[in-house]
C-alpha cells in the first residue's frame, strides 16, 4: 500500500537534522540546539497574566466546541490589535483563528490552488509554503532576493515571474530563514505588482513585531483594492507556540477574494475549531499588559548583535546582519565544504552543535548556507560557536 | 478569485441548520438545540483534576513546541490504555496525536488518497469521511446498513461494492448519526473482507465507551494481519470536545502500511504539532480517576431511553432505539413533509428546537430522517419533543 503521490511533495528539512540529532543525544552527547525557532525552549517564559488566564478559562469556561472561526470576542481583539498597527480594513467575519500560522498555509491552499496554478514565495523561504502549494498540485516560482543587500526581496525578479497561471504573492516580513525585512518603498511595490496582473498578496507578519533597525511596514496599510490576505498569530510574540493559535485577516474592500473566503470557512469547519481555552487565554494576551514585548525584542537585539558579530569573526563563514526575526543565516565559505548538509551534519557530529541546513529552504539561494536561531542567552551561543569555530580550524580544506 | 473546484467537496450539513438557528436567536427567540454533538454544552463537565492537570502544565511546563507525533508520555499513556481494552499490537511510533479525529481523518486520507481511488464507507456516516475523501479526489461508496435492524452494517452490500480502486473500509462503531452498534461476527466478517481484498481497515472508536445495551468490540482484538489504523480521542469520554486531542494508532504486523504511516508523519511534521498543555493533562485523563465515566455512561443510558419512548410517542415519528453514542436518528413518517431538510427548518421555526437533517449524512439512507442528540437533562428534551409534538399534530397532512 503506497502513499499517494500528492504526499511526496512535503519536505520539512528540520527533520532531516533531528534524526541524527536524536541518535547522538541517545548516546549521551550533549548538543547546542540552535535549530528550532522556539523562544520557550530557551530562556523566554510565558508572561504570568497570560497563563493565569488560561487557566482561568479551564476552570470558568466550559471546555466544549467553539465557533470554527474562533470565539468571536477573540477576533475582535486581533481585529482591533491589528487595526491599532496597520489599519486594517475588515470586520471580525474577515478573521479566522487557525491552529497556527501553519494551518491557515494549508486552509488556504486547499481552498484556492489548482493543478497547474503557481504562487511567488521568496527564495529562500520557510518550507511550509512550497510544500502546501505542491501538495495540492500547484508549483511555486520562486522569487530572488539579493543576500548583498541584506537578502530583500528583487521585485524586477517578480514581475518576471507572474504569468497568467499565478494566483498570490507571497511575503514574508521579516523572513524566516534570512531575517531580512523589506523596505517600504518594496511593499509598496509588490503591492503594486499584484494589482497590475490582478492577483492577491499573503503578506506573513507572524514576526512583524521582532525587529531591530527598521520599523516594519505592512501592505495593509497601502493596499486599497489589492485584496491582501494577513497571516499571523500568537506564538512568538506572546510566547505561546505549543498553543498553536494563529489567525487569518483578509483586507478585501471590493470582495474578490470573497468566494475563496467562504471555501477556507467551510474548511475550517470541518476540521470544528482551534483549542477553546487557549483562545480566551489569546483575548487576555492582546488586551492584557505588554510589557514583556519590549525585554523579548531588546535581548533578541542584542542576541542578535553578537550572533552577527560572532559568525563573522569565524573564518570559513561570513553572514549579513538579520534585521527581524531570530534567524541568521550564513554563508559557509570554508574550501573544505561543497554541500551545506554535509557541513550541517559534521559540525553536528564534531562541534555537537545542531542548525538547519540551507539547502532545506532552498535548493538554489540556499545553497551553501546554514539557518541558526539567536535565541539563547550569550554564553550558550559563545559555547557553541567557539566549538564550531575550533572544528572549522581542525579542517583542512 | 475562484476557489478551488477540491474544496467544493467540503459539505458539513450541521452549518445549513445553524445559519438560520442564528437568524432566529438574533430576533430574540430561545431555541432548544439538539443539533451538537458537545456535552459540554449541557450539563456533562470536565472532571476536576484533567482540568488542574492543564493549569499545572501551563504553569511548569514550557509552553513551546512538541514533538509532531506528540509527547513521548502521552503516546506511551494512550498506547497502555488501547493495549488494555483491545490489545493493540503497536509500539508508541505507531501512535500519532492529532487536532482531534477530523485532523488524522484529513492527514490520512492526504497521505493515502489518489484521483480515482474509492474509501467505502457506512450510509448514513458523519460528514468528514466524505468530505475529506473528495477533498482529496477520490470516491466513497457508501455501504448499506438496516434501518430495521437498528441500522447495523450490510456486509453482504460491503462485498459488491469493493473494486480494485478501493483502499480501505471505515468502521464507525458505535456510529454516527445512527448510534448503531456493529455486531461482534460483522466486526470479524469486515476485517475478514479486508483480507482477501488487500485492503486496510479504518475502525472510528470515538464512542467505544458510550454503550448502554451490548459490550463494544474492536477489530484490532481480532485481526492478525490485516492493518487496522484506529481513531480515537478524548473530547468525548474525557469531556474535553474543545481541547481538540485526537489520536491515530496503526495496527499492523506486517507493515503493510509502513509507507503512508511515514507520510502521515511528513504532515503531522509541516503542521508542527497538537496544543502542548492539553497533550499533558490528557496523560492525566488517562492515568487518573476514571469515575466520571460511570456516571456519564448512566447519565447518557437513562436520557437515550428517554429519548427513544418519547419520539416514538409522537405521530409522524419513528425511531430505532440507539446502542452506543448520543445521537438518536428517528424517520420522519408524517405526511405532510417530502423532505427532511424542509422538515428541520420548519421545526426550528415553528417549535424552535434544532434539529439536523438526515440527508446532511447520507443523501439516500439519511432522507426523510433527522438527527437528534440526546445529551440534555430529561426536562429539556421533554420540553424540546412535547414542542416538536404539538407542531406536528398542528400541521395538516
Amino acid at each position: 500500500m503506497l502513499p499517494s503521490s500528492r504526499s511526496e511533495m512535503i519536505k520539512y528539512a528540520i527533520r532531516d537534522v533531528t534524526v541524527p540529532a536524536s541518535k547522538l543525544e541517545k548516546e549521551g552527547i550533549e548538543l547546542i540546539k540552535l535549530n528550532i525557532g522556539d523562544p520557550n525552549k530557551f530562556d523566554f517564559k510565558t508572561p504570568g497574566h497570560i497563563i493565569d488566564a488560561l487557566c482561568e478559562s479551564a476552570r470558568n469556561d466550559d471546555m466544549g466546541y467553539t465557533p470554527s472561526e474562533g470565539f468571536e470576542d477573540l477576533k475582535q481583539a486581533i481585529l482591533d490589535y491589528e487595526r491599532g498597527k496597520n489599519g486594517i480594513d475588515a470586520t471580525t467575519d474577515d478573521i479566522i483563528v487557525t491552529n497556527g500560522v501553519s494551518e491557515g498555509i494549508s486552509m488556504l491552499f486547499g481552498s484556492l490552488l489548482e493543478a497547474g496554478d503557481n504562487i511567488l514565495v521568496p527564495d529562500p523561504s520557510y518550507s511550509s509554503y512550497d510544500s502546501y502549494a505542491k501538495f495540492f498540485g500547484a508549483q511555486t516560482h520562486k522569487y530572488a532576493t539579493i543576500e548583498d543587500e541584506d537578502w530583500i526581496c528583487d521585485t524586477d525578479n517578480i514581475r518576471k515571474l507572474i504569468d497568467e497561471k499565478t494566483k498570490c504573492l507571497v511575503l514574508v516580513n521579516p523572513n524566516n530563514p534570512t531575517g531580512s525585512m523589506i523596505p517600504k518603498s518594496a511593499v509598496k511595490e509588490m503591492v503594486d505588482i499584484c494589482g497590475e496582473h490582478d492577483i492577491f498578496l499573503i503578506s506573513d507578519e507572524i514576526y512583524d513585531r521582532l525587529t531591530f533597525d527598521h520599523e516594519f511596514y505592512s501592505p495593509l496599510s497601502y493596499a486599497k483594492d489589492v485584496p491582501i490576505l494577513l497571516l499571523n498569530g500568537f506564538s512568538k510574540l506572546y510566547l505561546v507556540p505549543g498553543w498553536r493559535i494563529g489567525y487569518m485577516g483578509l483586507q478585501d474592500p471590493e470582495s474578490k477574494l470573497g468566494k475563496v473566503q467562504e471555501a477556507v470557512k467551510k474548511m475550517a469547519r470541518i476540521r470544528i475549531c482551534p483549542n477553546a481555552p487557549c483562545q480566551k487565554a489569546c483575548i487576555a494576551a492582546l488586551t492584557g499588559p505588554q510589557g514583556h514585548i519590549k525585554d523579548l525584542v531588546g535581548r533578541l537585539h542584542e542576541r542578535r548583535d553578537f550572533a552577527y558579530k560572532r559568525i563573522n569573526e569565524i573564518d570559513g563563514l561570513e553572514t549579513r546582519k538579520p534585521q527581524g526575526a531570530f534567524y541568521i543565516f550564513p554563508k559557509i565559505t570554508h574550501p573544505a565544504w561543497k554541500d551545506d548538509k554535509r557541513f550541517v551534519l559534521d559540525v553536528l557530529q564534531n562541534a555537537h552543535v545542531l542548525f538547519v541546513h540551507g539547502s532545506g529552504f532552498s535548493s538554489t539561494a540556499g545553497k551553501m548556507h546554514f539557518r541558526s536561531v539567536f535565541l539563547p542567552p550569550i554564553e550558550t551561543m559563545e559555547a557553541a560557536f567557539s566549538k564550531v569555530e575550533a572544528y572549522l580550524k581542525s579542517v583542512k580544506a
